[in-house]
């Protein structure tokens, strides 16, 4: 099954395995968010200057009301949020443990690095779910231009201020994207139902494993493609 | 002039000095609030389970949502609000890394002594102004029942479960409460307008510097209540 098909499901609560694997879904993004303010607000404290603080908070903010988003949704679903969201704890907080910038140019790249990755993936899965679902998921894909703009505009700015970082910046970029394969590909061992849904194998037709890895292939491009706007070796 | 009496001002944009007060009052509180998100979000990344962690989160997020108030209200008196917060960022940042909970349980004191006194000191100062300012001070007054009780609880049951961190805890909230008192002295000290609206100096009715030493044994006795809730000595 390729991303641009028909998605064979039409609600999350019909089939136990597809619903099995939209609470995963829905657990991974909720915690994912739910981290991702915490890493932008542990950022903003660490702004050189006020404005770059409170731009800071707010990113931080808006993955705080999408967490929300996901978590009433969770429980519209008579699903227990807290339950969804413990199996992917491990892989998400590793993921941050080992991606801690050292430097305000590091921890921009990772916030604009880490959102692009998060939105490409959400768009992802949008094609794969049914179109309630589709349809939070894609609400809380928010790698808009504004974000980004900001976001890009520091990092040039920081390596225009010391262009020596550009090699440490692209090697920092191709680690994020590493570790994020990596864990993801934890999480897709340790998840059965939410595997089968990435490779379609819920669906009538079968499972697909290929097609999970022209998606990290989509998703690497889409990578390579920020790097390059930032200027930076993919 | 006592805190009851009926406040002189009526709007924030008339006397000069006055409105040079309330920008001061203004970029103080949303300061203040801006790093209480980042240090409730900081608590809440080191919660020890999943559900203080997004209990904290929400916590944290409803600080932020009233820096934006302040932000705003900042903004439609014509002020930049990096300007009028910036003059309070040392003595606000100095009493957080002054204020570092070791524990998870020092870290709940904190959250819950940190916003009672903030709560306090909104109450006292929303006597002092124009209506409308102090409509805004009060609706960031967040130390409500619900907060409390959540925070308290946490505080108690860990107390329960280890009598011996009691006394340290007791040391610890008279340290939190000497703190705020310090760097409240310092920015009084530094910001000649907020101080003499404090003491009512900017009134027909002249300064009384009595009125801030009340102001502040009003508020040591309501920490002092708040630390006889969590049954620990003030």
């Amino acid at each position: 099954m390729s991303a641009e098909s028909t998605p064979p499901y039409t609600s999350p609560t019909g089939d136990s395995a597809y619903r099995e694997a939209v609470l995963d879904l829905l657990g991974t993004v909720a915690y994912g968010e739910l981290v991702a303010h915490e890493e932008l607000t542990a950022d903003g404290a660490l702004a050189p200057d006020l404005g770059s603080k409170i731009a800071m908070a707010r990113l931080a903010g808006e993955e705080l009301a999408h967490f929300e988003a996901i978590a009433a949704r969770l429980g519209e679903l008579d699903a227990d949020p807290h339950a969804a969201m413990t199996p992917f704890r491990s892989a998400v907080d590793a993921y941050h443990a080992r991606t801690q910038g050292r430097t305000w140019a590091e921890r921009l790249v990772k916030a604009y690095v880490g959102e692009g990755i998060r939105t490409d993936f959400y768009r992802e899965i949008a094609a794969l779910v049914d179109p309630q679902t589709a349809e939070l998921v894609l609400g809380v894909a928010t790698a808009t231009e504004a974000r980004d703009d900001w976001l890009v505009a520091g990092i040039r700015e920081a390596i225009a201020a010391d262009p020596r970082i550009e090699g440490r910046l692209a090697l920092w970029g191709r680690r994020l994207m590493g570790e994020a394969i990596s864990q993801a590909q934890q999480v897709a061992v340790e998840r059965e139902a939410l595997a089968s849904l990435l490779v379609g194998g819920l669906g009538e037709r079968g499972g697909d494993i290929a097609e999970l890895g022209r998606m990290v292939a989509r998703m690497t491009e889409r990578h390579a493609d920020r790097m390059t706007r930032l200027g930076l070796a993919a």
